[in-house]
């Protein structure tokens, strides 16, 4: 296909010079292009096929990149990507070398702030919106967010401090399409929901107009009682308590609505409220008919639709989970499942059918999730945390000072551990067996293979205390799952692969595989560790008396990870073999493809091959 | 003095068989027994005498332990105690060995759940609830928490998802003290406060009755709108949004206002909402007149009152760094302030008043605090977060996805690092360096006295990337403040500070003093690390090189902690001198007086000796 009035956009200022008719035809060809573009590289669709008119409708009023534009989660920034210079970098998309998947400050001057993680943006446009104020600049800072994403209770703090600080410019879009990638979750879903159905504030408004035709001071008080009924029935009540000017909602498709209650709301100070309606999938009758099967897609045929997953694949680790977990259920009442807001991608849909009554999306709320989980756990339950490794960053507080301080028995099911591929360094699951092994209490596991993993998730609902199952994004070895019953791993126990000789290989969860075919090369032991906390003593003490080198291999940061621990414990022993600790450097890596990214970690065969060779090496 | 009324009480049913009339008798009793109790002990004054009557009436209308009761923050729970069968332990509050100054689950079974850092309580509660709901257990759950608490995120995340579950029995009683620790902020507060002048919803009931006399449809449609407009004006709106059922605001120093309010609430069922207005330091004139002075106190005579500081002692870390950024802004218009509501513990008063522009109290709300700072970042300001240990671990995603990943110049001012005190487990600030260490771009600082503060401080303002820099709760060594121009320090060098032989003491922040010491005695050479990230590695390199023991010294889980890395190092270097960590160990400490504590995990001049010998000796 060819976009000819697409073509000529290179940035912001050539969509600004088109004539106002044109502007629909570049909403057409972009939508025609994201369409074609997502289906040959994969990426995020649904959403971007809803905010074409609104990107179009920003960069069109705006003075951009003057004025500040952040966009909440970012995966909605396709057209704002090819509208700011990057059409033909979208050829690239999310791949190994090419632009990401989400804003990046360092990819472009009109990405403002990096996002991601949801949830961030009011507070980063207030930042701003303080920062030109006190710099006595003259610019509008806009954070575009979604109704899924203002569930989370950060956006609730920064509209809590925004109300609250004076002479800023800030506005404020709530991309309403009633969905987060799971359908929404909460009371403010029903808020909003009832702030739709203009209903009641139209009947509201005709009592109104016939109380004005009564007498002063009845007619007074009555208009004062409209105004309030409609503050109340009208959407913006919410938001207007916090005190914000509320306007909508206005339909996000409509460039005729969008464009002129943009230019009105340029002109007022202080901060602003707009409330649009837009429809995941919009134009593409495939997407807007499953929004969630186009939320996040593979290469398709963009003609002929994504087509049924023939089956037969290995299982992922997430669906290993989401089996054990309703099999788990089944066996032991105590089980309940959480998930803030990833009932799909945590691989939950069929718990949620199965046990409605003990299955609890809370909404994008990790904050929560973890310490409701430790409300239900006082109480005898045993909730299973269904989580993200970089989620779980966002409930750090929570897990220390009421799950683990407690000792109570939480299960984190941890998805995502490790380089997770296309999504980058925003969602990487680097750091967590870091910030999870200096926490008291914790017992701390990574499966080597599908069937460990539902042995560990096991262990975990036998063991009184809180515990962690890492596990990473995709497949694993493809280990078949044992039908027979589920038997408790004991705790702080290893496992000893291969026996070897003069070097040790410790391997941690995705990394047994392949440290495997390095163990044959070498002759060297090869240590399924199994617990990064508590580590096996035992073990480590004979392997250091037997051996000349022992390296730990995790696919996490290595500051701080598995094998310092190790390390620690091995300087205690008499005889001391050297220590080599490999896993993720001290960086923030990029996205592409899984393979290729740990081998530039040297996380594949060949690099940890070259490591261990080079310091063994300098020894002999 | 005598409390004979108070003496009859051992446990909730005690209070429960007194007669009506008796409860307030008990009431004065109690309120006279804390003021005596807390001058003797110190603790939290203010927000205990705040809560004497919701106490009792909580007490005496439910069915506690079997009712659960959650109490945000916990720091009001000294009456709680009292009538749980802990009055003579409150002798011991928060000393070595005596109770908690917060609830703990393992001190009594009334302690349903432990608190400590705000707006935990209504996730917690809820899970209690559900729990209940799915056992088929007829319980109450029921979750008292602070306006000031109401301010964060997580709060607002769980109110979001209680008013979406079905057949809960849980009852929220928001206690309206108009305060935080500090005066509140927000748009919430605001919001409270217009709850509280009931004129205008008076106003509008009025023209409510006047349309009532006309003619239906209309006055039938009037009434939508009174009911409307009530909504709106009333104090519930914002509660009943999200599903609550709001009753209030009543009077919380009123039994006879608060027991029947409880009687009723207990009848129903679904999630409720009771507002209660109470006065911080309500009883006691001294704290009515200034609370904050109140909030937390050491030991005083309470007949005088607390008598003004007569100077001349060592000024504390937090009054370092308060003067520090006050200089600091004055010579650089790029500096801004921001405090997740603790303008007084944080030390930033003065600057609060000499920077209103400048400084910014976002409320508890440290997920918001830190994007706010990264958005101010992006436009060339220079935020500094003004932060306790304890509490940055809310933020910890934050951090990572939007200040670190970004490399944005944003300072964080870390208060109370390492054990602080009184306070305990909940609040020691154990865990920072482990889990910023593993950060990619972070640099972290750990000061040895005050003079390196403010170095490291400044030294951070002309980094240009995200910065810690980490001291210890109360006063350091002393060291004269230089008024001399500030200059910043060479990134990631240590600093010898005593040349001896064989063993190297590699000392961190607030244990530098101490180390020196323990160098004298052993004619070891001790180094002041400085950076905890990077490390130096020439120094370590030449150090490997010319001693047999190295030996990290640090006020943090040494697991993942500033000694990993140094090991992690010394483990690459052709010889390797042997290696030990010394650091907090792997459990949760106690609360005590710092100086016991820090003996009790061997972090004195004794258990570091000892430590060192015990490995020194099984060398040689």
């Amino acid at each position: 296909m060819s976009y000819p009035t697409l073509e000529r956009i290179s940035t912001p200022a050539d969509l600004r010079a088109l004539d106002r008719r044109e502007l629909g035809i570049v909403a057409d060809e972009l939508r025609a292009f994201l369409i074609e573009s997502v289906s040959r590289t994969g990426g995020h669709l649904s959403s971007n096929l809803g905010t074409v008119e609104l990107t179009i409708a920003l960069h069109s009023v705006f003075n951009t990149p003057h004025d500040r534009i952040v966009w909440d989660v970012g995966h909605q920034t396709y057209g704002h990507k090819v509208l700011t210079g990057r059409r033909e970098a979208m050829a690239g998309l999310r791949l190994w070398g090419g632009i990401s998947g989400f804003p990046r400050r360092c990819e472009s001057e009109y990405d403002t702030f990096g996002t991601a993680h949801s949830s961030t943006s009011i507070s980063a446009a207030l930042g701003m919106a303080v920062a030109a104020r006190n710099r006595k600049e003259s610019r509008h800072s806009i954070a575009v967010i979604g109704d899924g994403a203002m569930s989370a209770g950060m956006a609730f703090e920064a509209l809590n401090n925004a109300g609250d600080i004076e002479d800023i410019n800030l506005l404020v879009i709530l991309n309403d399409n009633e969905m987060s990638i799971s359908p929404p979750v909460g009371a403010l879903t029903k808020i909003l929901a009832r702030m739709l159905s203009g209903s009641t504030y139209n009947t509201a408004r005709r009592v109104g107009e016939k109380v004005l035709g009564m007498a002063p001071p009845v007619a007074e008080l009555a208009r004062k009682v409209e105004e309030y009924a409609k503050g109340m029935i009208s959407p913006g009540t919410l938001f207007e308590e916090f005190g914000f000017h509320y306007y909508g909602p206005i339909d996000g498709h409509d460039l005729d609505a969008l464009i002129p209650t943009l230019q009105n709301l340029k002109k007022l100070k202080g901060p602003q409220f707009l409330h649009v309606i837009t429809k995941k999938g919009q134009g593409y009758k495939l997407a807007e008919a499953d929004p969630i099967l186009y939320h996040g897609v593979s290469k398709f045929d963009h003609t002929a639709g994504i087509q049924a997953n023939k089956g037969g694949g290995k299982p992922t680790y997430t669906q290993v989970f989401g089996d054990w977990l309703c099999d788990m259920a089944a066996a032991d009442p105590r089980i309940v499942g959480i998930t803030p807001a990833m009932r799909e991608g945590s691989g939950l849909v069929r718990f949620a059918q199965e046990y409605p009554e003990r299955y609890f999306d809370v909404g994008i709320a990790e904050q929560h999730a973890v310490t409701f989980a430790a409300g239900l756990a006082c109480e005898g339950l045993v909730p299973v945390v269904a989580i993200y490794s970089t989620f779980l960053q966002r409930a750090y507080d929570q897990l220390i000072h009421d799950v683990a301080l407690q000792n109570l028995q939480v299960v984190f099911a941890i998805d995502r551990g490790g380089l997770v591929g296309a999504d980058g360094a925003t969602h990487h699951g680097a750091y967590d067996l870091s910030y999870l092994a200096c926490i008291p209490n914790m017992v701390v596991m990574a499966p080597a293979d599908e069937n460990e993993c539902r042995q560990m998730l096991y262990t975990a609902t036998q063991y009184p205390g809180p515990t962690a199952v890492r596990y990473p994004r995709g497949s694993g070895s493809g280990a078949v799952l044992s039908g027979a019953p589920m038997s408790a791993l004991p705790i702080g126990k290893a496992e000893i692969r291969r026996q070897g000789r003069r070097i040790a290989l410790l391997a941690y969860g995705s990394m047994v595989d392949v440290v495997r075919r390095v163990g044959d090369t070498l002759d060297a032991t090869v240590v399924n560790m199994r617990f990064i906390k508590p580590i096996d003593e035992t073990l480590l003490a004979e392997l250091a008396t037997s051996h000349e080198l022992l390296v730990t291999i995790e696919e996490n940061a290595v500051i701080g990870g598995a094998g310092a621990e190790v390390a620690r414990f091995i300087d205690t022993q008499p005889r001391r073999p050297r220590m080599l600790r490999l896993g993720l450097p001290d960086r923030f890596i990029d996205h592409g493809d899984q393979a290729k990214l740990l081998a530039s970690v040297g996380l594949d065969e060949a690099g940890i091959l070259a490591s261990i060779k080079a310091i063994d090496q300098a020894d002999s």
